[in-house]
């Protein structure tokens, strides 16, 4: 099955299009004060290993996607690294769609380097979608794009990010890279294509007219909660039949909303009953 | 000391700008045949390590700069990663300067994470330099600049690669870009700042012109070699006092030329003997 009739099963199946992300920011992991002051890297690791599959077990079943952040893994070396596999892998056995949060961009040679080490079959951090940034140009998106088509996996491409300043050099590319995409998608598929994009939540009216230009791309949408943008604003990328877009929740999702409060309860149980509020969110 | 001034110091005591890559691309490692078809990937990561040590023994006290190109090592897995952080410290520890080829970018929280992976004192991969892809926005490159400013880091900002699709959506924004660098350079330092930019030797004329307009800023200049640019090309990017660029020269320098030749002495020595010719190249 192609990556986006996947993705638009797991849509249907679970009744909402959140992607609860799995960023295990170090000074907020539960277990993070039982390692004192200077924890080594292994200890942090294990801490965010028990992190992600607590997520993952509050979540599946229940919500279409997980996205791991792989700049707070990387952060713990190695054995960052070792929890990654571990959780990328996990998340795909329970079935849950995996969007690797990377946003990789290189030469030709190296990008086929990361597409292999994320969307091919026997893939070193199994990845269903991987985020990528274009900067480098048309050639550098392609050995993604080819290693994706190959295992039914996507890419979401940046287009629009949801932080302060990315109006500045985004803008400027904004439609032909539109263009491009557009291209992609009517090159390589019927419906929605492999080839998605990101658009922040907080670009407002701007969100609505890509969706509306783009009407092969599935979209992932971050900004919502902890950004500020609310789930109205979010729920503009979605298509009229509720699926085309993930909307990720990460913090808001997966940490109390005070960073010294600590989990009242099991992780598990915490996550899946605060997931359950976000979704009820989205759902307005 | 400084980053530029480190970086200064060290391309005087060498007396050359190349910068040694150290990109271990799994079918043409030293001692990948022995490994079978279908290695696993702490096999090819072991091999990896190797490959990397070897590079380091050969150019030690030789060039003022190594460039592990992070992309090949997380193909390999947690154990690939193993190996970068090995060949990091290992570079370090023999007095290179490690520019780490990672072209990171993300939002202002995530591109923090990035930075204390690679720029902080205790970073889990420790390099002297990383390349930052600035498509996000100012706000996602400030946290590099931060964490390598507080270490005496530095940062190379992706400005014209040397891929050939690279002008479609680095040339809307070049100018732009180009101001922003050089006002960083300026706020943060006299004389070159800690703030690089990375321009493809490709570039020809460009190249040229970048230089002028960048008075303050390193240059890394990829692109020499098994890209097509010639030595003459990339000298483009020093400054009259044979300052201020760094070469790098990977696949040229560390691989023999035919994809299925072997290396007929010992690696390191075979490195040592081409990095000879290449470092005579660039001199002319």
């Amino acid at each position: 099955m192609t990556f986006t009739a996947r993705l638009t099963a797991a849509v249907r199946r679970t009744g909402t299009p959140l992607c609860v992300g799995i960023d295990p920011w170090p000074e907020r992991l539960p277990g993070r004060a039982a390692l004192g002051e200077h924890p080594s890297h292994a200890a942090l690791a294990l801490c965010a290993e028990d992190f992600g599959m607590a997520v993952i077990e509050a979540v599946a079943g229940r919500v279409p996607a997980v996205k791991p952040q792989f700049a707070f893994f990387e952060g713990m070396g190695p054995a960052g690294m070792v929890a990654l596999e571990r959780v990328c892998a996990y998340a795909r056995e329970r079935e849950l769609i995996v969007v690797g949060d990377a946003k990789r961009g290189d030469i030709g040679s190296t990008a086929m380097a990361y597409a292999l080490a994320t969307l091919d079959r026997d893939a070193a951090f199994p990845c269903d979608a991987l985020t990528v940034s274009p900067f480098l140009g048309p050639d550098t998106i392609e050995p993604f794009l080819t290693i994706a088509d190959a295992n039914d996996r996507g890419v979401f491409v940046l287009l629009r990010t949801s932080n302060p300043g990315s109006a500045r050099w985004q803008l400027p590319i904004l439609d032909d890279l539109v263009a491009w995409i557009d291209e992609q998608g009517a090159a390589r598929a019927a419906g929605l294509a492999n080839v998605g994009v990101v658009v922040g939540a907080t670009k407002g009216p701007e969100l609505e007219g890509l969706r509306a230009r783009l009407p092969h791309a599935w979209m992932l949408v971050p900004g919502f909660g902890a950004q500020g943008a609310t789930a109205a604003d979010a729920r503009k990328a979605l298509l009229p039949d509720g699926t085309g877009a993930l909307i990720p929740s990460s913090r808001s999702a997966t940490f109390p909303d005070r960073p010294d409060a600590s989990y009242d309860q099991d992780p598990v149980s915490w996550i899946a009953s605060r997931v359950d509020q976000v979704m009820e969110q989205l759902a307005c």
